[in-house]
């Protein structure tokens, strides 16, 4: 099985990789599921990837540095993950893909593939965007609403831990208060 | 598209829901995946047995009280879940599948359903349990330590919404700050 | 005694009011102590200055409308502050008091009140703003850097309820998650 | 000027410190102030002593320990608080203060000084714990509701920095997500 944390610990790690914590709100708002078709970008190490695949029919990732492709490839491979399909490939430039279920976006200028990322989705279809910084965030909001998208919605998710220990109950001290923004839009 | 907040809003609401954002992380900690078979209660208003059910090969969801199971039984039918299995009945006393790969648990007293849920997992099958006081969430690990499951591992997930508006960008004022803890353990 | 949440409730509420929450930090974080001779603005409903007023030497407040001074009078009266002195006024024009320990800003572009503060503080002394949103931030930030200011650093305050009750103990389901970002500067 | 975190990073530390982020909330919401006369315990390293005598008119701060009280000796020396009185003793056998604003109380098993806080607590004073652990606050809640102290209150404080920078603005990616719960509770 392919659990948290211990699947995780053998995934490989080049580029900064999409934790658990946002992979599991992403399927879980955006409504990913075993019919899905999804394009994904940049794919990087491939955690948001696989962790799609495994619950998606089919998917999509493209990126367009071969060597980070090259590391999804092993990810994807110790998974045994026949329905994810890497790409070398920018989607600014073109999706190939049409009629999809969902896709997501982390990767600088995020909003320069939305009006591709439009072409690509069915009516319906939805989009997510992994986004560090709150001016990027704003940007790709703007765009998302020239372009029509509708039910935008911004979320940050904060992942805390408890300990359950002989001297007491208590959450830990120290932990993770910031990885990125997601933004959902809908595509009418 | 099953997503947030749409599907949602028109779902079926008896007994208090399991939301979302604890669904997400259920799924991505637990490893639930197209392969998994997961036994799930109570089912409640089926909230979390329809969202395992969306991304697992089968569900079979456990409650004693027949009207919850009614309003289940609607949400199952809304999204056309064939994989989901509703039944009648307390995991406390018995749990009629074996080999396992997930066992979810959200009722009082989840601690004496776990030597039927380790007989259920099968090695290496993960249980998770929706826990809103921290009193039980001790009694629970406890529980989990006699019966020697492993990794044990305790969080609270929060979800804070940003609004991108004319007139700036900010965290909403108010929010959900508590649904439950949720507990992994992992049958060795 | 001035406490919470009951003094709070007694104090009149005008424009939105800064909470205890940031008032506090506000003072721990400033070094505010009996020596501080410190600068408010805008007064609004005057419960940072009260706050100020409380552990403080000396605290001016500034607004440029007498309908918030009237207000923040009550305040001051109920509590019986003769060292809080309310001043009709802009800060972002003029600033009468010179070598401060700390001067709080609380009202839009406060950025531009940042020459008149810069001279009204004594080396040493620190500006704290209370901003929203966070293009304000940003655009403060950089501010602080062109006018030589030191030691910037944001942060945001949340307190989060705990409930002790017969049936359990956990965190309050809802809750204030955003009232504004803090950003403190000192004069070199 | 004592600001954070200059003047605290030169600050001695023995044993754990309360951090300024608590030290704001006791003083704002136990509304301590200039009339204020305090009783704290143990005195530990100091930071919640001297963080209060910046404020209050008189602070008696005792520990059981008198290598503690040689490290909150340098602190006191250090800021010049000559209204911060430490004395070697156990608040749980004998508190020898009367009529006091506020009681601060950073121990182990705090709910056995209760009986004495109450007899020197004022009416309408008020007092504070600080308790790492979920049980130990509910032990404690329970003794305050025995010995009829009204209002208990229990937060725990976050304090979440932002960071600004020429790549953007986002929350930090790491922090203190615990370091206790404050219980506030007002003498009948």
């Amino acid at each position: 099985m392919f659990v948290y944390p211990q699947t995780y610990r053998k995934l490989k790690r080049g580029p900064q990789v999409i934790l658990p914590k946002d992979i599991g709100i992403i399927i879980a708002y955006s409504g990913a599921d075993k019919n899905s078709v999804c394009v994904d970008a940049g794919t990087g190490s491939g955690w948001l990837a696989v962790g799609l695949a495994r619950v998606c029919k089919e998917v999509y990732s493209y990126d367009i540095r071969s060597d980070f492709l090259a590391i999804a490839q092993k990810n994807k491979d110790m998974l045994g993950l026949d329905n994810l399909i890497l790409k070398n490939g920018d989607v600014k430039k073109k999706i190939d893909e049409k009629e999809v279920d969902l896709v997501t976006l982390d990767m600088p200028e995020s909003e320069k593939a939305l009006k591709n990322v439009k072409k690509a989705l069915k009516i319906g279809g939805r989009v997510v965007s992994y986004i560090p910084h709150t001016e990027q965030v704003k940007k790709y909001v703007q765009t998302l609403e020239k372009l029509k998208f509708s039910d935008t919605h911004v979320v940050e998710v904060m992942v805390r831990e408890m300990m359950v220990r002989k001297e007491g109950t208590r959450p830990s001290t120290k932990g993770i208060w910031h990885t990125a923004y997601l933004v959902f839009a809908v595509k009418q």
